[in-house]
């Protein structure tokens, strides 16, 4: 149910869903309401006054009886329950004038949900890549003392068809004791017979025959898999019930492998240390360990529960998970060990779940293009559609790939950890107190910052690092070459280590306790980041002889937290300067696919198919690309030509604010 | 070649090889010359003249030079290189008068050598079960730098038509390393792409195509597979040259587990206890890596050339190898866990070589009938030809198995470990001093004793203690209930802790400083064995309404060293009395099976094959086999119309005997 807000005395009105949080719907219309503790409530900063319409919002410390019965509320514990009419006092807006309308800073956002958008792949069925199955045997006699295997084989043939069964010495060793424990009633899981091959995943795609585990009784109902995203910055995991396709649960931490070096390089170079590619290995066993210890708490199930694993990460950090060598990845020609990862029991890699946990890892297409991106390619479903798609995965590392059902091609940009809050002084993942939405006054420069869980700010997430740089260039704090401007009168721009930096967030408003800054140096780093990947996409559509004119979708995947503000990524010259509406937001992409597989395992085929189709062309020595990417460094680039809509915007509010800075 | 060597003054004839030892041609042909000191040489007793013909014969010191020139030779270091006739003086026959021709001990007698008589499968080709291919790739390049693995796979495929290679993990991370150290010129490994089912072991009949293991340049000259018969006394080990089809070596060590029991029913007792299964495991696997080592040093061949290892055994020896639960072998209704084995890296059970050495189990029919069973129907070739043939393995179990190409019918009955040396006090396995041939004067007593390896003796082997026990009885040293007679005039027959006993060899003739003897113990133990052999052999043709004279071939395998006596075996009755044109002696069925299978992939489907064909019937709870067990309790057996021709012959020469006692 859609209800519209209409903020005074800006006019600005916005369509939100019932229960929308007023902050969100502000930030959504444009509107400026100064907040300072990210939504938690004690700021006091964004009282509000509701004029007409029903909200549900508690009485905080910040508004008194009367002005509670007056109807002030803070708009950051306020939710909507049908049409509003909301005046913003002149106190919680910072400015005297109604310029929001003309600066034209809200409205024409759009904002994309990773859970409402995902163009899933189609034609999957839940037919999951491990089978749990109930099973009675019939009791041996003298008269018929076939072995408890053969048994067990021919009660799973009758009662569910399942040919040729295989098993593992492992679960073979428990059979006898559990077949009678269970008094020959026990539940069976199946997984793939064998394992992939080296040069294809598609072996396997009948139903699952190897024995893998035995249970006494029915414990069919409970089916997990995993999936893993390792990234080279962060780990993240879904526990999936198996039975119904359902998430149960994530978690994500930072791979303890940073501790090694933050980029794949650098890992890559310690790899080669004695004992450090054992190291690595170990850490990012611990970081995978780690966040299934959290997600089995969260759900409160048992690790015996879990009976497959599907991982999808770069090809570096596939290599390090499975203990492979990974020296030729760095060295030119740049050739990883394997694209396509042999099936291994989890346990043998270290991981902490039972013994014969299936581990499937996605095949990469190159050094530089890794499983991730083939599962994003998959779960996004851009090899099944005829729309021309530019998909791109902004990671540690950028990947872009480009085309449709009949062909694929992609290339890989080193824009560094910068969007993922890596190299970035207050950067940090989309957790709890991640800033993830941010406006700015232009005049008082007063912020407006919503975080991830209502807390007080401990740093900015990758999409709020994106809004922090388009409303400060929109609000003119910093110019197009990412320096502040001088002269600005507020001591929230201040100089400091790293350059002059600017103050989200006031050390008693943040959750850290230490002032929370954005810096001249995080800019640069941001603006490389962002010029190596418009970069990579303009050489891929050159040497495929398109332009951004020709695509009919954008697919962005990476760990932004739940939304991204695709115009803000337009204005930093993240995102092409095409049509919103062209714009799909898909979250963790790599996630995605391997849940895809998890529950349909038919999509083996898919995944062997993607990989194979898909063209790598190389850009570390294409001399187009570093040409391209030096005319990027620059906000949102040096040739106008790329961004007009943009350059409008910009040109248009920067006259105004002057006016405003000057009048004020 | 073939010479006719006469033996006077007895006027007995024998045709042999060139070569053959003059001490072994008596024997063969049921002449008497003293020997004790197993043929090496030292006794002095077995001094003959040649008369006429050409010899091949060491002068030793029991010799002088003027009876050298004179013709006298000691027979056990004399071989034949002519038609001969040879002279054996009084003193070395212990007997005045010429009784061999009458007692009709020796010329009907046949021996099968091992080697000579294997009535092998048919139809198999020399195609290992794992391949060694060298392999030439091209170097990566910036334009193809494909993976290495997709590039080994690509040149495998293209020069050697392996398609859908798959490689395991351990492997894979060598790759990179091998295959720049070997300037991308390797040599590929290539296993079997898959285990075993749980019902079936053809489901790998194609081409290796799993990549097992990498080396640098060309070293496919080099592809060795070993066998293993994991027997429940003794592990036997065959080193293979897979690309010759040639056995390089073979090794025997006792099974270490008999320290904690000496049959499968006290093993499977003591795998009950606290940590009992896991150092019955151990204690198995410390046994083969013991065979391995030897059989490694005996051909200075490397671990590393090890790819492939198939392993027979009975039910209860392969569960506790694989390590898997072996209660329900011993209770009602005696039930394995697995008929089918999965296959297993090698070094997984705690067996001594690399990683990804396949471990290939035979599978087994029943909890007493096991794989080396299916092991040796397979290499005899039972199951492909028309032939009516009644197949027995003496072992520590007696197994036996009744049928054709149409179809196969099997049993199990408990004879104890006496043939294999166990419970018996000098009992042995057929090594270096164990005896091997015997002959007794039945008259002075004295012994003829011929031993492996011509060694001092050292004990009694499986067909050294069939020859002792039939030519006790034939000789009328011992009765038909097995006891010694009594009032023989001889040292060598005296009373001792188990009973009465006869000295094979005085303390100073054999090899371990002590008398070497058999006791009326040991005889009881060899007659419930034969006796329960027997009567399951009788049963499982009753019971398909056969009898022995519908047989057209005996097979004989077991652990008897490199002969076995057909005439011996049915004097005691442990063979039928059927003629021995029909008996084959296979020697280690189990061996031959394994090797046949490492040679040739193709007999997979066969081994699955017999394992489904082969109908087991259950003698535990059949009690006619108990009937016919007591009546076999006898030498040859209490009804004398199962062995009319041995009951003839042993009535004969008892009268001649007690005669020439009388005189003498």
């Amino acid at each position: 149910m859609k209800h519209t807000i209409t903020f005074q005395p800006d006019q600005v009105s916005i369509r939100v869903d019932k229960g929308t949080n007023l902050l969100d719907a502000a930030l959504g219309a444009g509107v400026h309401i100064n907040a300072s503790c990210g939504g938690q409530g004690v700021c006091g900063k964004c009282r509000v006054i509701i004029e007409a319409g029903e909200v549900d919002s508690e009485k905080t410390e910040n508004i008194s009886q009367e002005e509670y019965e007056q109807g002030w509320r803070q708009a950051c514990k306020t939710s909507v329950l049908s049409d509003c009419t909301v005046q913003i006092p002149v106190e919680s807006r910072g400015l005297k004038r109604v310029v929001a309308q003309k600066l034209d800073m809200g409205k024409s956002d759009r904002k994309i949900s990773a859970l409402q958008t995902i163009p899933l792949a189609e034609g999957w069925d839940l037919n999951p890549v491990t089978m749990k199955v109930p099973v009675q045997l019939t009791p041996p006699t003298l008269k018929d003392n076939a072995s408890d295997l053969t048994r067990l084989a021919t009660a799973l043939k009758r009662q569910h068809h399942i040919e040729n069964m295989s098993v593992d010495i492992r679960c073979l060793r428990t059979l006898p004791q559990i077949l009678r424990t269970g008094e020959w009633s026990v539940t069976a899981t199946l997984a793939a017979a064998q394992g992939l091959g080296a040069v294809s995943s598609s072996q396997d795609k009948d139903r699952p025959s190897k024995l893998v585990r035995l249970e006494p009784g029915d414990t069919s109902g409970q089916n997990l898999g995993l999936v893993l995203d390792i990234g080279t910055t962060t780990v993240c995991a879904e526990l999936l019930d198996l039975k119904t396709g359902k998430v149960m649960a994530e978690a994500a931490e930072y791979n303890k492998q940073a501790q090694c070096g933050e980029d794949v390089i650098t890992r890559i170079v310690y790899a080669q240390k004695p004992e450090g590619e054992k190291n690595l290995q170990s850490l990012v066993v611990s970081s995978v360990n780690q966040v299934i210890d959290e997600i089995l708490e969260q759900t409160g199930s048992s690790k015996r529960s879990i009976a497959y694993i599907a991982s999808a990460g770069n090809t570096t950090m596939t290599h390090l998970l499975l203990g492979l060598e990974t020296r030729y990845i760095r060295e030119a020609p740049y050739v990883p060990a394997a694209s396509f990862m042999p099936l291994v029991w989890a346990s043998e890699v270290g991981i902490d779940v039972p013994d014969c946990v299936e581990l499937f890892s996605f095949p990469s297409v190159a050094s530089y293009v890794g499983g991730d991106i083939v599962a994003g390619i998959l779960g996004s479903g851009v090899f099944q559609k005829k729309a021309l798609t530019l998909y791109m995965d902004i990671g540690t590392n950028g990947e872009i790939v480009l085309g449709n059902r009949d062909w694929l091609a992609c290339a890989a940009c080193s824009m560094g950890p910068a969007f993922e809050g890596g190299g970035i002084k207050h950067g940090m993942r989309a957790d709890q107190g991640a800033i993830e939405g941010f406006h700015i006054n232009p005049v008082s420069l007063e912020p407006m910052i919503i975080t991830v869980g209502r807390k007080k700010a401990r740093g900015i997430c990758g999409s709020g690092l994106i809004s922090v740089l388009a409303e400060l260039l929109s609000a003119c704090v910093i110019d197009r070459n990412g320096k502040f401007v001088r002269d600005l009168s507020s001591d929230r721009v201040r100089p400091g280590r790293f350059g002059m930096e600017y103050v989200l967030a006031w050390a008693e408003d943040s959750g850290t306790g230490h002032d929370i800054v954005i810096t001249e140096v995080d800019i640069e780093n941001l603006i490389r980041a962002k010029g190596a990947l418009f970069a990579g996409c303009l050489t891929l559509l050159e040497s495929l002889s398109l332009s951004f004119s020709d695509l009919d979708r954008v697919i962005i995947a990476g760990a932004f937290g739940r939304y991204i503000n695709i115009e803000k990524g337009k204005r930093i010259g993240l995102f092409p300067d095409i049509p919103v509406e062209k714009f799909h937001f898909l979250g963790n992409g790599s996630l995605l696919g391997s849940r895809l597989l998890c529950l349909s395992r038919g999509m083996l085929g898919d995944i062997e198919g993607i990989a194979k189709m898909m063209t790598h062309i190389e850009l570390s020595d294409n001399s187009s690309f570093m040409d391209k990417y030096m005319g990027a460094l620059f906000l949102p680039h040096t040739e106008a030509g790329f961004f007009p809509d943009v350059i409008k915007h910009l040109d248009a509010n920067c006259q105004l604010i002057h006016n405003e800075r000057k009048t004020s």
